[in-house]
């Protein structure tokens, strides 16, 4: 007898499309190379020809709960990258998608961290990093470059430098070993605005669940993905596995196009000629799209695109549905896969009118099929569905990191109670839809409830004599926090104190927040403190502010 | 620290519906009773009350490779068989859904392998089963009787007998205990054309990756399946999870509908009334609903249908098409609990004409995601994708019975080199698509080739002077085995063995079938013995003309 324990790990994945789509196609276009067209038949062979590749290479298997040879990338979306991203676990190596958005020093960091002992890099961009890199990380054993102009790197360093393509194409099909589906497959760094990146691990069957699943949602109104359409991932794939798309697109039989680093007008270009019909991407994404010099002349009807990394601002949505576009919400972490909810609509909303349904659109949306997602007060009770309490979202998934590599405290405080708590603030409204309305490291904790600094900010902001504000929360001895504003007016205009608590009472009276919301002190400043990143810098106006309202 | 470590069990699946589609709606609507219509969230309720029910009654749970309590259940596609499905399994339970279409002894027989302790029956229509069970069955604790017509049982039997709603009503919410994934979840027995029903196990974990998977294909051309659907399961509960539909479409979304015991009439008038979109089921199903003296009063455009359990014929989907449906095939066995393949349409196919779609469509079709499967000859080498070499059809996916219940040799000898012998002999396309072709029992094995028993038979019949034929294989000194025909003539009309043979000698001068598939002897009889089920007993055939081809 011979009975065959069938593992949920990703090289199931090329079984599903070699058997079911062998030529359905992929393309990697370039802003600066050229086009090149596999089908999934020549695909799945250059998989094997990688794998090869990463086997001489002396890359080794992991095993259940121990991750095999971590091999780094730095590279755009590429096909290549596609490739590694089948290539390198499949053989049970750990691929390690660098963030090549991190200054230097942090991707050093992280890489010291997961000490790779093979680096790909792709040198037309990435090539003032290799010196840098080599100088102070020590695993690397070999680095193959990638390009897509033929270049070959300049520096020397210490290490056999390979040509990714001249390697692979000489080598022979590798196969696969038989993995325990609990088998590291990535090695992912949250990009930690708070301290260093943390390190965690997704597994073979994290990413196999994470793909089937969230393919699940998307075939839903208004998406309505099926095979017959091409689609054009515009996350990175250095960013939580470009959410997941390089695994699930291939189950949905679509047409996939990797477009190299994101050149806005060449995107748009790829969108007229490979007839991208679904993309997804950070708000900013969308805003190029529509606002480049070139998108005029481009038609965006009938292209559907899902938006995460933040919220979908309704301004933008309103543009994007104006040029033809379907737009809907996701959302989820590095920790998560990343997707928890996609705002897909429901029966109900499907004869709702324009208004109406981009209300549900712009919602952070519903889980996914296997995730179990509660929005939870300080003490783990669920809030009520009022669309008003707010408390924190905490989920349950197979696709979930189980620990933050070396910081037992940081993986105790998020899995508490059997619950992984993301960190982020949200109501839930009456129809069961999540709404993110916060992080939970700014919402204002008075006296057991929650205030959302990002509600108090976003109604102080339409005060016409508003330039920025940041509401924090202060320690209190009563309440233990209440919100403070720090406001700054518009340049020429006067603001007092007086002016912004009337302005909020209004928003009152009409019951858009309740009047304990209302700061306990509005600052008027000259300008705020930015982080790096170019976001307000709360913490510094928490340290700076967290006397005012200490008792005399 | 308190990692959870997600389990794939079906209580996630109620989850699911509770947060994302809490008003879809269940309706239950018998022909001999009132129409019953619960939400999801109402649905929930009930399945935990029925399992607090099972709990009180000494229901235990079982772990992985364990069964716990078998509970057997006896009914048409109602309500409470779907609430079973989830409260069963949930508590850790198997749910022994019995085939009602055996016959008594048969049941008697299965019931004394799985030992089930309750024993839930529906009397308006299985009364009379109940004291022949109860006579011969000693591990039956409790009876709960069932009835959509407010009966109670007329038998007296020895142990304590309850009615179903009444128990239920009066039970609270049970919650669910932390389950392993690959703890038993149903219990079923292949219905044996030869020999006594062999019993098998699907577990939590191969339900819930079915139905992901399953959907994932159903959600493609030409079904598209999505939460704007309304679906009728038309295939029995008790037969292979009515093809995991209780527990796939709650995944879609799709509002649902049991229909009861199927009537045709009354199922016709479902499907107008209740507005059903998608339905799956035999082709006999289809056939009903095509030519019951009621159809031409009802509109079935739109309705989309997934034939399975035998091919579907090319002039039954023409007359499905003719009405306006759309109808597509499906192939699986009871130990695959069972979906393998799906004959859904790619890309290119969309702009296929009727005909040739219709051709796509009557295929078995492309497996469904998380099947691996391969078509092999006697050596499990693959056959060439020619549409032509005949070889069985081996899989392996997370779904598959692990073993036959007490019957080693007939495990062993299904998985073969890790790969699940399904007894289906089939040719693969040259794009991919499968096609059974016979039954691999009925194949003739001619010299390491294999012959369709089938397609022979599909071709004597068109034989103007053909009322029946059978092919079998019968051994032969050279080749192992050739095929013989019996033939019997129609009333009146003379028939030789030559006109048989010309008659497909024109089929060999098209091309349709090769020379050397010529039956080396045809026998003109009277009649073709008949087994219990209609079927040509071709067991006996053999055993009658097995030394027709042995040399003088």
């Amino acid at each position: 007898m011979s009975y065959y324990d069938y593992q949920l790990t990703i090289d199931k994945i090329l079984n599903y499309i070699m058997s079911s789509y062998p030529n359905r196609e992929i393309v990697y276009w370039p802003y600066n190379g050229r086009r090149t067209m596999l089908t999934n038949t020549q695909f799945n062979h250059r998989v094997r020809q990688v794998a090869s590749l990463l086997l001489e290479l002396g890359a080794k298997r992991g095993e259940a709960g121990r991750p095999g040879t971590r091999v780094a990338v730095l590279d755009w979306n590429s096909l290549r990258y596609g490739e590694l991203y089948y290539a390198v676990p499949s053989i049970g190596a750990t691929l390690f998608t660098v963030n090549v958005r991190l200054a230097p020093q942090e991707i050093i960091y992280t890489m010291n961290v997961a000490k790779p002992e093979l680096l790909f890099i792709n040198i037309d961009d990435f090539s003032p990093l290799l010196k840098p890199i080599m100088g102070n990380v020590n695993s690397i054993k070999y680095v193959i470059y990638m390009s897509d102009e033929n270049k070959v790197p300049d520096d020397h360093v210490d290490v056999k430098m390979l040509n990714y393509y001249d390697e692979t194409a000489k080598q022979g099909e590798a196969s696969f070993p038989e993995l325990d589906e609990r088998t590291p497959a990535t090695m992912l760094f949250t990009s930690g605005t708070t301290g260093l990146p943390k390190g965690g691990i997704h597994t073979h069957r994290g990413l196999v669940l994470h793909s089937l699943a969230t393919i699940g949602a998307v075939v839903q109104p208004p998406i309505e993905l099926k095979n017959l359409d091409t689609a054009m991932p515009l996350v990175p794939m250095y960013h939580v596995h470009a959410w997941g798309m390089p695994y699930s697109l291939p189950l949905a039989g679509v047409k996939i196009v990797y477009p190299g680093k994101f050149e806005w007008g060449h995107m748009l270009r790829l969108i007229a000629e490979e007839k991208v019909t679904f993309t997804a991407g950070v708000p900013t994404i969308l805003y190029a799209l529509l606002s480049h010099p070139d998108s005029p002349k481009y038609d965006l009807r009938g292209v559907k695109m899902i938006i995460g990394g933040a919220a979908l601002p309704k301004g933008l949505l309103d543009a994007a549905v104006a040029r033809g576009m379907t737009v809907i919400s996701g959302y989820g972490l590095t920790e998560t896969a990343p997707i928890l909810t996609i705002s897909h609509l429901r029966p109900e909303h499907a004869s709702l009118d324009g208004e109406s349904r981009k209300e549900v659109e712009i919602r952070t949306g519903l889980p996914v099929p296997l995730v179990d997602l509660r929005v939870v007060d300080q003490y783990d009770n669920d809030v009520p569905p009022d669309g008003k309490t707010i408390g924190e979202i905490a989920v349950r998934s197979p696709w979930i990191f189980k620990e933050y590599m070396g910081d037992e405290e940081k993986t105790r405080n998020a899995w508490r109670n059997g619950w992984f708590h993301t960190g982020d603030a949200a109501v839930r409204l009456p129809d069961g839809y999540v709404k993110i309305v916060d992080r939970m490291k700014d919402v204002v904790k008075s006296g057991g409830e929650w205030i959302s600094s990002l509600r108090l900010e976003d109604l102080i902001s339409t005060h016409p004599s508003v330039a920025a504000v940041a509401v924090i929360g202060v320690p209190h001895d009563k309440w233990g926090e209440r919100p403070v504003a720090l406001v700054t007016p518009k340049k020429g205009q006067q603001l007092r104190e007086e002016d912004i608590i009337r302005h909020l009472e209004r928003y009152v009276s009409e019951g858009a927040i309740p009047k304990w919301w209302l700061p306990d002190k509005v600052i008027i400043v000259d300008e705020l403190p930015l982080t790096s990143t170019g976001k307000v810098d709360k913490k510094s106006l928490r340290d700076r502010y967290g006397n005012v309202l200490k008792q005399k």
